[in-house]
């Protein structure tokens, strides 16, 4: 495999001083719901609101003094933006990120304020990747790509490992994990350590319907685009195709793919502000809206779901929670 | 003491199965921010969305089979009917609950969904206390204060024991904890397990500033009442004064108090949806709010903040998150 058990531990150990072991949380209310016991991953609580900043500090923690002297350029719908922001901030590496000019003003806005240069373009009409590699030619500056990169795969991927630890203290063994999947870095890099801690767990990818590039692909073998008129509430999932070298890795360790409506989306937001008190981002709710429409059986399961992240705006957030209260 | 460490670790032993051991979070934003190391206890995310299933169970569980029969009767605003709704399910115990019919609407509906009785009464004009010990005479019913007894001020201690456990797990030492305090209950029982485990931390009840009877009863030695014309978003601290056996602890126990705003709560609010990714009540915030107002020296030292509850209509929750979007 091309990313192993040992290359997440040892990211884990790179990013232990920084990033945050977000805590794997029970929530007896689901349990009883479901007939089964669920376990929580709020990544949300993560340094910057979301995952991204275990890949991002991963791989630039590895950049030699040149590479990082001369900067770095990274492209995002938001978080990664942020995670390589904070990283850059960190380890005294300046960034640059192209970001989509319709990218939730709290995401663009966060990026700015950890010290990351944005550069905004226009996401149905321009390429970001072509953007940005013009962008770091010309400053000879080091890409980190949000997904398809071994060293990013691995940082993401210790998601996995601690979910492995934690349910071990809690003296269970998830029997299915379900994650949320945009250009398959955090499900391709836990998939790597939950399967190598468990070979019987069943991995679960799970994105907007419009978006299941990811499902078709698992299913053809070959990887698949999204239509340009497929759209989603999810603006963290709306990545083209698999990432090619994550899409690699869950060939082999991934199973069935899971598809929830922006609908679904939004009913699982409501449950977290309502039932679990965490402020959760559309594509963060994805894995908890396959759940909460039981798109996997849980009686009698360990089932571990990932909240990916919580980067909302608050207008955004307060327009899904209103359906609540005035119908 | 009326209550002792040994209290609390049994009251912890007997909520194990139950309740929620809620993570102790850091927080690099805050840390930066503050200029020393910050801890979130973070009891939103308990089982009810609040700490007070603690203190209910811990009553509850040891009532007799002849007075857990008779059903219980309690009186609250809203978080302690939650938890002793719960708790009364958990342990097949009927509960009534006389509640303020200007609560939430989340937590009336939640305690009857948990399989609560409510009984609304008019919080400016009616006694929820006389009510209460009316019902309970005629039903031959125990009742279950929210803050007056010791079985319940050693259950809401074990969010203070839990902190100088999880803390020390981290290797560090709380110099400080902040506690939201309406009765006492939470505030009292914390301070025995945190005095008891570290003589030298300094702990601080927060109030709103118009419900400011602890600090005013700290500092006469005597308790205070609240003048009748008092207002506060905090629906959770509104108690009358501190609870006759919580300030016997108080006095002992505490250092100085503190007094928050209404805005000053709000702002915490805010913070919690944007950057710890909580849902935050207007009373679980006042310490987070005591913190972000720089009511205490946070600079080289080491800050542990209870966010005592979640439980926020999405209405109120989005009026308060409009503020940073729209002026």
């Amino acid at each position: 495999m091309i990313v192993e058990l040992a290359d997440i531990e040892a990211a884990a150990e790179r990013i232990s001083q920084v990033a945050i072991r977000t805590p794997l949380l029970r929530s007896p209310d689901l349990d009883e719901m479901l007939g089964g016991q669920v376990l929580l991953k709020p990544e949300c609580l993560q340094l910057t609101g979301s995952f991204k900043i275990r890949g991002a500090y991963n791989l630039m923690s590895q950049l030699s003094d040149a590479e990082a002297a001369s900067g770095v350029v990274a492209w995002s719908s938001g978080n990664h933006a942020q995670g390589v922001a904070a990283a850059g901030g960190l380890l005294g590496i300046k960034t640059a990120i192209v970001m989509p000019q319709d990218a939730p003003q709290a995401k663009i806005q966060n990026t700015q304020r950890l010290g990351g240069e944005t550069i905004l373009y226009d996401r149905y009409t321009g390429d970001r990747e072509v953007i940005a590699r013009e962008l770091a030619a010309e400053r000879h500056s080091a890409l980190v790509p949000s997904y398809d990169h071994i060293d990013i795969i691995a940082g993401q991927g210790t998601v996995g490992l601690e979910i492995m630890q934690q349910s071990a203290e809690m003296g269970l063994v998830p029997d299915q994990v379900l994650i949320s999947c945009g250009g398959g870095g955090l499900s391709s890099g836990s998939a790597v350590a939950i399967k190598s801690l468990s070979s019987d767990a069943i991995i679960h990818t799970v994105e907007p319907v419009e978006f299941d590039d990811t499902i078709r692909s698992l299913t053809s073998g070959q990887r698949q685009t999204n239509p340009p008129e497929a759209r989603s509430i999810c603006d963290a999932l709306l990545s083209p195709s698999p990432g090619k070298l994550p899409f690699e890795i869950m060939l082999e360790l991934m199973g069935e793919g899971l598809a929830v409506t922006d609908d679904e989306v939004r009913d699982a937001m409501r449950f977290g502000f309502a039932n679990l008190k965490l402020v959760i981002e559309p594509g963060g709710a994805a894995a908890l809206a396959a759940l909460l429409a039981g798109k996997v059986e849980t009686r009698n399961r360990v089932t571990v779901v990932v909240i990916s992240g919580g980067n909302v705006d608050a207008r955004m957030f307060a327009e899904i929670q209103r359906a609540q209260y005035s119908g």
